[in-house]
């Protein structure tokens, strides 16, 4: 099965992602009909575990999304679970040096490349018997996230590591790294040119960046700045945000009847 | 603890009602803090159970949302079991004719107006020890649903029925039963005429009428026209909307790039 | 397997019995292992579905106790499920009629006494493969809950019901029915007149009258009475009055510290 | 979306559906890639329940079987919630009288075929919106069951009731019902001259019979008779069948060694 | 939200702790309402996870007791997802040296003090929008585990890392490091004089020991001795211990009669 | 409670293990029923987290079979837990340096043998109180998995840890490893020269050397081989191996008629 993040890529395009905190196939499913190119169960902020995770994959198969995880940290008990699990995808929080990027594929990467331990217990579904092994190493997305000032001044050696797709901003850790109030959609002169390097070198490289974003406004000015992969803001958040707007427009439209 | 449904209601005001589809407690704390007056756990039509229904209730639990609950049928079982498990409210499907609103009575009333078994085991929660069953007759919320045609015809003889507190419409099946096709907001003058003397006879008994409405538009109308409970659209359907207008408005503003 | 639970009975003793009302497999182990003759899952007012109780089922596999169940209510589909996820023992609330009785051996015994559906899907766990399906209607207990007024007044027709074992008392209930408060130990008169009754009516058949109880001091007085099953509060009930007691006493030996 | 049962039926071929007692997405992910037409999560006498039901749905989605269930009983709360939750067909236990399955058609059809309620949460996912209310009433498999003396003398009146597609054998219960021992396949001749007669009487009505299996000679030989349906055994079945076989090859061929 | 231990502290007082090992948000609400200041899920060895821990702190939301957790290691994967989860106050095992003190502060504050990454999805929903990160470095209590010999030895240095407040002592392990057997209320010389000293040096340093006690009067007597916080033993403990007794009393008072 | 796979290896036989990856305690009862001497639950590659494995525990408890995990790495904080929740051996993968062997150790006994720390909340219930902390070092069984070309190279200086039991072979990755395909019944000379040497250096030290197997040809001659405890494939590989012959055999029998 191939990757549609890869394809995308490949077409030129950038990939709009959807994220989910909320613990529930069903709602996966729902955002998996909602027109994202893939989605992320979000296992470091989210409100998910690994069998939370399994239930939202199970749940998306058959539905045309790329299904990615964000593990919870870069240890490679879990980052093997994910993957067994059905991940197309790991983005990892916080890796700020280039030997934490080299962890990160070794732990993602089957032999000769890394050192994942053989038992796709999931994704071995995926295509015909035994092909998923032969293919897995250069099918998988593999995003480090780059979120902190160490990460920044380690990024060019960060992004020679051999075996990673790109790099993932996380806004708010970055900020708050640089002593700014953690949000997500950045205006500050000094995080701009942080982006516009990271998009520079990525492009050097053949590597996609992604970020992390708080809406469609957001998501589309950085999609015009080159980035390859946005997300969207999380489930939770856009049913809470749709939800107030709509509770406010109820009560504004009844005129004091509610 | 007092209703705050009632509460609304002794004030002339109407209710907004969130509802949930979606079997996490986590969704339902984030729909709890939205602003919504009460929210009904939908175990007819959601993704919901027994198990589920209690996570959202203490999910919901210091929020200040009235917790109800429609039940899957009118069936004994299921009524003591939602409120014992702390339901303010019960919204029941297919009620039409006397009898079967009378049964719902019945079952959601502790003697001598009913024959509810004691014990209330997180219900009992509210309030002083022992404070619960003398007020529980008194403060809970009982919505037959009015959702047929032969339901329209018993009207008069369901809105006498001693103990409920008003009847909740599902446009969709009441159009169905109609001939007509199954939506929410409805426009057809036969059904809005309905809607009138739903809405007259409710009043002549001092009861209060509900309905399912598919987002603020129509439920504002809804309130307008004298209703004093609407339903927004569940959890999942608010979610599902805003991410696709997210989306494409996030592709239409990449210009092709996404 | 044997029944411990009608051992006991043979045996001339009263049964002391657990009750769950807390969903977890963990709780119903430790439970298990505190020296109970058998331990009820509560699907009436405990929070507890078929699931749990399956959970709690399994979990007590193994340790001395005989595994009973409080169905919701007398219907066919789960007082099947209940005898198939491993159930000895099945307490019915609200038998009001001998009719109720009589349906309720229906579903509870296999044909010719009854018509319970093959499947026992895992109590056909117990003992040699095929030998369940033979014993089941001999070893399973059947209890209706006398719980009203209206039960009481058909005492005798009920107890005639040819598959029950005896009844089980709900003092809560019963005194409601009455226009007394709710509550499980009772003292008033025409109360306790009516347990006499009840004891000597099931002695006269060979029956066993169980009640549910607030603690050791009236399940030993109803042991005296005559009652051959007592329950000594749920597993919840235990926890929060000791915790209760234990913080208090902590604070209180602290002297003003804490 | 069309029901691949319904397909294979009017190619005149038999279908060999598959049947999940184990509560768990994953086993039913598993099962749904082995080959079978069709797989029915048992709710009656699996350990199952509606959440695991709606898991096993989610996980067999974008396989090539067609989802289908047993519910627990002939009760309109339960069979509206699994066809909410995605299922293609219905098998319904102890239908013993034309009546009983009126009812069911009643509860499984929307207007003006029956009463079901609109509000297809997870089955509405099928096809284009609004599609499935005006397809579920052809699509959908409903199957009584026929397993008790009364419903055989029933037969020809059951098979009549407008809106069923079949019949489906319980061959234990049936012969327990006639006094014989409960197991699956039956060589009376007493019971298959039953069969014999339920596959003339359902050819004359184009109706499809199928009946319970308890392995591939049975299911085989079933098919040859005139079956149009056929199960192979649970899940949990199947497994321990093949383990117990595979440990007792592997202690005899280790020769005292293990 | 101020954390009540906090507030507790500083009147002087010592904190009465719940410690809960049963994964039900049920008897979560339930050991909730029993009057303790804090409740801490036990991750390490409660048959807790992350998801038992959210159903936990949910259905203790809205009652009086602060959240806290004792995480399963000193690990941040899971340090930041309790904190997200909910925690106010951390509560982590085996902290034997300065440096891992330190680490645990590492993973649990937000730069520039630490580098916990942000992303408070259910601790978010405390206080005002954005006011979670500004105070969450205050508010929240950490606490390592001071269990070993090791940890004895270390101090003062694990005392004079800044950002703990205080250390929490697992008197089984310390005296199964020290050679002893291993239980709650210990009386050795040896080890009280450990204990002396550890509150000597909190005390200097404006630090708070707590510690795990097996019930009140070992609870009440540490409370005496000066530490802060006491825990009362854990859910299951508490229920086993009184159902035990009461078991013991019925039978004893039924006089042979069960 | 004693180790009946350390009683089967004293008397000089082979341990035939089963292997669970499907996360229900129904599945693994059913297992457990089967002649299994042991079961493992595969945390690992399994679908399996700590929660499930609690449920697999306790569903087996009281069957015949040795309970054991696979950790998912090794990890201090699930070590502990594992140990905790009941399990009686332990397998870990990927141990390629005596260091990580005496970690595992470390990690897995109770002091002065290494440092876990006490509470072991479920597996304290098996046998006396107390009991546990006083044979756990002794009765639990560790094994360190040898699957990678550098823990061949390491092999003696592994096997002369003090505190395993043996090592346990992944022939999927030891193969992977040497740049081969992944799978399971090995047949290359120089991977049985490995197994051949394994054998030998366990037998010198009195230690059991274990492999994963694909069912019971492979089985049968690794016993064969010398090696002392087999897998059998796990629970979901089983099931799928048999539901596809039967299915296949079902529509062969068939001759086209399904």
């Amino acid at each position: 099965m191939p990757n549609k993040v890869k394809e995308i890529w490949k077409s030129g395009k950038a990939v709009v992602n959807g994220w989910l905190a909320i613990p529930s196939g069903f709602s996966a499913e729902v955002i998996a009909q909602c027109g994202f190119d893939s989605v992320t169960v979000d296992m470091q902020h989210g409100v998910q575990d690994y069998q939370s995770m399994v239930q939202c994959f199970q749940a998306m198969h058959g539905h045309p999304v790329t299904p990615m995880v964000r593990v919870p940290w870069n240890e490679p008990g879990i980052v093997g679970k994910v993957l067994d699990g059905g991940a197309y995808g790991v983005i990892c929080p916080m890796i700020n040096t280039p030997q934490e990027a080299k962890n990160l594929v070794q732990y993602a990467k089957y032999p000769p490349k890394g050192t994942r331990s053989n038992g796709p217990i999931r994704s071995g579904m995926y295509g015909s018997a035994g092909s998923y092994q032969q293919t897995a190493n250069d099918e998988i997305v593999l995003l480090p996230m780059m979120e902190t000032k160490t990460a920044v001044e380690n990024m060019e050696a960060i992004l020679d590591v051999e075996g990673i797709d790109g790099v993932y901003i996380g806004p708010s850790d970055l900020g708050f790294s640089y002593g700014l109030v953690p949000k997500l959609d950045r205006e500050e002169p000094e995080i701009l040119k942080i982006y516009d390097k990271i998009i520079k070198e990525c492009d050097k490289r053949k590597l996609y960046p992604g970020i992390h974003c708080s809406g469609p406004v957001g998501a589309a000015k950085n999609i015009g700045m080159g980035f390859k992969l946005v997300t969207l803001a999380n489930d939770s958040g856009i049913m809470a945000t749709a939800a107030r707007q709509w509770i406010d427009q109820t009560r504004k439209d009844s005129k004091g009847k509610a």
